[in-house]
């Protein structure tokens, strides 16, 4: 492997573990299991997963480091003659028990294909309860990420998040947004550093929210709104997101790729999502997105 | 609307009555709502809904009446210069409370674009407990149906069933099948007669299997194995079901097109669905299907 690489599979192995520890700091009933796999066509991961812990009631932080053929979507995509590729990368999603509990996901990954190579990731928080305050903070870790790598990152890539995760056939956003970015290429170690940057920020932006949140007191009523709305959560991630197709379509580890679905799930008809002002609240930010961080900074 | 259409629509109308009617016999609690949309682009729908029934948790049995222009893709894929259709039919799901009750879901339908006509249709049975005999009477229902329009008709269609209802990455089927047919061209006549005994066999195939099996007790474990089977089914629904798929795309009626999705659902990590004699030999009809019907007859 190139040293290039090597540093790269080295930040991603080590974020992942990072990661966990800080989570498992919050989770007095259990630690992350281990769980490797392998890929048949070349390389492997190891997930840790969670599952019915007292605070995160399912989750997993995947690190996954492949190499082979592209599949031959992917070659008419790329256009190349070259058909070999590298990628590694660490992706999460988490799914706590109380609705207080915001789901969060997070993904960094690195791609090699012919002469090229390319950073991509982000993070978005699906909340269910409103607390703008914790929804600014998230933003910020992120705008602040973003200033070092470029003037317009943030704007740029909070939009894309709002873009990207979004169901046409609901009308609404999976959550409040965060940041997502792809095909970064140009200056390797600039943009590295920004990955490397963004990754801390996610440690600094979901950890405190956690921290506020796990402790506090929930409705019946909020419960059930979580159950549904992780039904959205359903949605997207089965019919839009292109990771999850992506992995499916490869023969990527099913267990591993479909972890990110929420463990406990209720679709209602017509399920009314507006029950009160708080729920109108929220639903208003699905529908319009906000600008979290203040534009000034 | 010219006889033929017209013949189809009150056909369909009456099936969904006396299908609505049927099940109603066998839920003590409540009754079918009806709930109607229209659709912008022509034509609308009546969907009868049934949600928190005593033994029918969740389902609904959905007409559609629809017309208009092609969508772009179809019209790509029917490489037809005359771009309006006209489609009708009926669809439905049902999601029993208990898992002794298998889910069933079936659709009968007929469309028109340009000099071309078709019927399509078919039905599906996904059971969380094994009862081959209620299997068998299940696919004999279809199976006689079938043998009036053609001599190989159930074993071809049957054949479509498992193999439109298959998710490539689990390895299995949604459940023990039924028969699936699509473009039925040729005769119209007699092929609406078909689709009206395949629309009367539902009637026959389904209700004696919820009648045998409404009032049978069940484990914890029976429940929770229908749980994480009910995952499977959103996964097929989300993933592969090119109805849903196209409903969502063409922007139907996005209450009446997920209504599908089972009420209640559990997504558990490496979830072992082997773990007795009973689970496994289940397993084992979803991974290589079985003729269940008497190939003789």
């Amino acid at each position: 492997m190139s040293e290039f690489r090597e540093q790269v599979v080295d930040f991603v192995r080590d974020l992942q573990s990072r990661i966990v520890s800080a989570l498992e700091a919050h989770e007095p009933q259990m630690k992350f299991k281990k769980v490797s796999w392998e890929r048949p066509g070349g390389g492997g991961g190891d997930t840790r997963v969670i599952s019915g812990g007292q605070v995160f009631e399912k989750g997993g932080v995947n690190v996954s480091v492949v190499h082979g053929q592209l599949p031959p979507k992917m070659q008419e995509k790329f256009k190349s003659k070259t058909t070999d590729f590298f990628a590694t990368g660490v992706s999460l999603v988490i799914h706590p028990r109380s609705p207080q509990v915001p789901t969060v996901h997070a993904n960094f990954r690195y791609f090699e294909q012919a002469e090229r190579a390319w950073f991509g990731g982000g993070a978005d928080l699906t909340p269910y309860v409103p607390a703008p305050e914790l929804f600014r903070h998230f933003h910020s870790c992120f705008q602040k990420a973003c200033a070092s790598y470029a003037l317009d990152a943030y704007t740029r890539f909070k939009k894309e998040c709002d873009e990207y995760f979004f169901l046409p056939h609901r009308g609404e956003t999976r959550g409040i947004g965060g940041v997502f970015f792809d095909y970064l290429e140009g200056d390797r170690e600039k943009t590295f550093e920004f990955v490397k940057k963004s990754g801390e920020a996610f440690i600094e932006a979901y950890i405190p929210v956690v921290e506020k949140t796990k402790g506090l007191k929930y409705s019946e009523r909020q419960k059930k709104y979580q159950l549904i709305r992780r039904g959205r959560y359903v949605e997207f991630n089965l019919i839009y997101d292109r990771g999850t197709l992506f992995g499916l379509e490869t023969k990527g580890n099913t267990e591993s790729i479909l972890m990110s679905l929420p463990p406990e799930v209720h679709f209602d008809f017509q399920a009314d999502l507006e029950t009160n002002e708080e729920e109108r609240q929220l639903m208003g930010w699905l529908k319009k997105p906000v600008e979290w961080a203040d534009a000034q900074t």
